[in-house]
């Protein structure tokens, strides 16, 4: 298995993803809100590129009841009903609900990466279910962090570095880029500290300059929903 | 003082440079290439973009003596009486000499890099002699690292890794971008084996695969020449 990581969204070379299975990774917080959105019963999640598509995908069809979520600048969108902060995606606001989302970083790299198939999503919370499911699928991996404005980012890349622990395993039996190699190295450096990295790294601080500390302590909590989201036809839902 | 660093060529946000200095860094072999050949006497390097670029510059001049030097997949160019491997460039071959400068990765990020002021370049070689033109200097700093054909590499990584090292010194004065804390931790970790950090690397990898491994050793040798060759109207020179 060979295991490529893209350091942001703009850097994704689709013409690679052919054939490959891909995942798809922001950590703060388009992934690990997906993950929890699916995780508390929300029925799908569709990821627009901007607030506009996701108004006219409501208006399409106003009886549906689609919840709009999202942030730009971290903040929720006017008009929207969530932002992007996974503790807002509690069963009370998304059970059985489809969520129309757009975040600035996360759901751009989500369409970029749909050359791919299966595109799964990945944030802490689900590192060794995606990696189990990669596993049986055999297939060369292209992991695709969203970074930040186009920036490299601390937090993801350690993220796609738990997925290259996970898959290559003690034995490192995957074929790793020098990013993998990287990546592995900073989640091994940083596992028992997950939380201290997300105060780290730039954008963690800013969510904390804007009193969002506790979605970063939430977004550090290592496997706590082994959920293996998919990304499909333009729809994130749960595999069975 | 503020240290970003752009994983790749195609990843500098020549938006973000204006007002900031620039390093762009190539280890294998671009830019170990360029301060070896200013270290062993040649005029100036004119870094073009194709080997079209190349003779056309040559015809333009027929009388000057140029002398023409690049690769392409990691080879000489049909043509060009120079490659890209810095034991090439000797004062047998360069002294005095202009010499007109192709590579696949390496010259794309010196153009990429043109809206800052100055612009230097920087290998393993000479980390510590730019890092002082640069504390002197006490701008804000872009570290732009070519990559290999946009992916992110070990080797440009690490080296960025030193300069970030050399520039916030033990008290870590600086402020450091995500990407400028995970270079600077990976050359911590590499900083006493370095030509093993470079047979790891991809591109390594490649180069030893066509016999180059004498190229791997030589791009090693950390502060070996302390020069500050500055990119500026389209030619590197030496600062005095």
């Amino acid at each position: 298995m060979h295991i490529t990581v893209y350091p942001t969204a703009a850097a994704i070379l689709t013409e690679e993803l052919t054939g490959k299975a891909a995942v798809v990774i922001d950590v703060l917080r388009a992934t690990s809100t997906i993950v929890t959105a699916l995780g508390n019963g929300a029925a799908a999640l569709v990821p627009v590129l901007s607030p506009e598509e996701g108004f006219a995908a409501v208006a399409a069809d106003p009886e549906a009841g689609h919840v709009l979520g999202g942030e730009r600048h971290s903040v929720r969108i006017a008009g929207f009903q969530l932002g992007n902060s996974p503790l807002e995606y509690t069963p009370d606001t998304v059970a059985e609900k489809v969520v129309i989302f757009t975040t600035t970083n996360g759901t751009r790299a989500i369409r970029r990466a749909e050359a791919a198939a299966p595109v799964y999503i990945v944030s802490f919370l689900n590192v060794s279910a995606v990696a189990e499911a990669l596993r049986e699928l055999g297939r060369d991996v292209a992991i695709c962090c969203a970074g930040t404005h186009d920036h490299f980012s601390l937090e993801d890349t350690a993220c796609a570095g738990a997925l290259v622990d996970a898959l290559a395993g003690p034995e490192a039996v995957a074929d790793l880029d020098d990013l993998a190699r990287v990546a592995r190295e900073v989640f091994l450096q940083y596992r028992d500290r997950l939380a201290e990295l997300l105060h780290l790294s730039r954008h963690g601080q800013n969510l904390l300059s804007l009193g969002l500390k506790e979605d970063l302590l939430y977004c550090s909590r290592l496997n706590s929903l082994p959920l293996v989201p998919i990304y499909h036809d333009g729809v994130v839902t749960l595999v069975d």
